[in-house]
């Protein structure tokens, strides 16, 4: 018999990054996750594949943030505004009092070049999602993988800001400051031979 | 005494691509990648750090080439044309008579989700690169980020393309496609509320 942990995935996410935090991700088991919130080995490995993807649960949720916005943008949208709309609603799944949890998952993934892989791996798929996404609006395939691109970099990036030390703004903020500068740069390159 | 192997990096890779094409990545053994083209285990450690490392082999030469393009452009250029430069330079990196082993190659890589993140982090390293090249050219941090990561994703898609089955075009000539294609893709974004 199954028993039910209410809240465990949480509950083991929280512990885990502050174990990763404290001593390293390598250095951490998945047992010690688990004992660390009095849950057993068994019920990690029924949420998680392995301790990496604690790290990165909840992804489904986080690309299904920018697939709303793709959704609430007005048909006659260009594929940049549609991009737009998309990051508009993934910054809502980063509020603010979010902010401190994001900095130490970061923190533990810059330390470990398997995690910066995975994450990049997490990056591409999204990617790849939302171009489908596009696609199936009508944009054509390369202004589709171009347009999703580009918006995951304006995220990534603007993310990046966000948790900085100090760093006091919103990352919807952020984030739209970061896109109309890829807008301007743009603009700028088209004065000359390219 | 350490003896030399004339050409033993460019042999053991031919020969790695090869056994990874036919047999699978997983499959092949770095003894058998030596012994393949009679050469021993312990030549192949001294050129590789393990088998994954074989597909990115020149990595160094490839980054080059588009710091080259950086270095070529004239003082004046706007960061996208500068990115432009690099691009353009990078292609050369690339001749059409090279298009079959990177077909080969890129099949490899396809098939193992390991090799897929390596490669996602070689981009992702590129780009900071072209990032730090811009910024000695006095281009501001996010403008250099921005523009460094759009033209590793112009690079990213125009490659992809390159090495499709029945592409004729150049590297160069689908690159500029691309460019020009995000170039209008973010003009038109501009129209309405971003």
């Amino acid at each position: 018999m199954v028993r039910w942990e209410p809240g465990a995935p949480e509950r083991l996410q929280q512990a885990a990054l502050e174990l990763f935090a404290s001593r390293g991700f390598e250095q951490t088991t998945a047992t010690e996750i688990a004992q660390s919130v009095g849950l057993t080995e068994r019920t990690f490995f029924r949420h998680f594949s392995d301790k990496r993807e604690v790290l990165f649960h909840g992804q489904q949720v986080f690309v299904q943030a920018f697939l709303d916005g793709v959704q609430s943008a007005p048909a006659s949208a260009s594929p940049i505004e549609v991009v737009a709309a998309a990051l508009r609603s993934a910054a809502t799944f980063f509020p603010d009092e979010r902010r401190p949890q994001s900095r130490m998952r970061q923190a533990v993934i810059d330390q470990n070049s398997a995690l910066q892989e995975r994450e990049l791996q997490k990056l591409a798929s999204l990617a790849g999602t939302l171009a489908d996404a596009l696609r199936a609006r009508g944009v054509d395939e390369l202004a589709a993988a171009l347009a999703a691109q580009s918006g995951v970099t304006v995220f990534a990036i603007a993310f990046a800001q966000w948790i900085r030390e100090g760093e006091q703004r919103s990352l919807a903020d952020i984030t739209a400051k970061v896109l109309r500068e890829l807008l301007t740069l743009t603009r700028k390159g088209t004065s000359a031979r390219l």
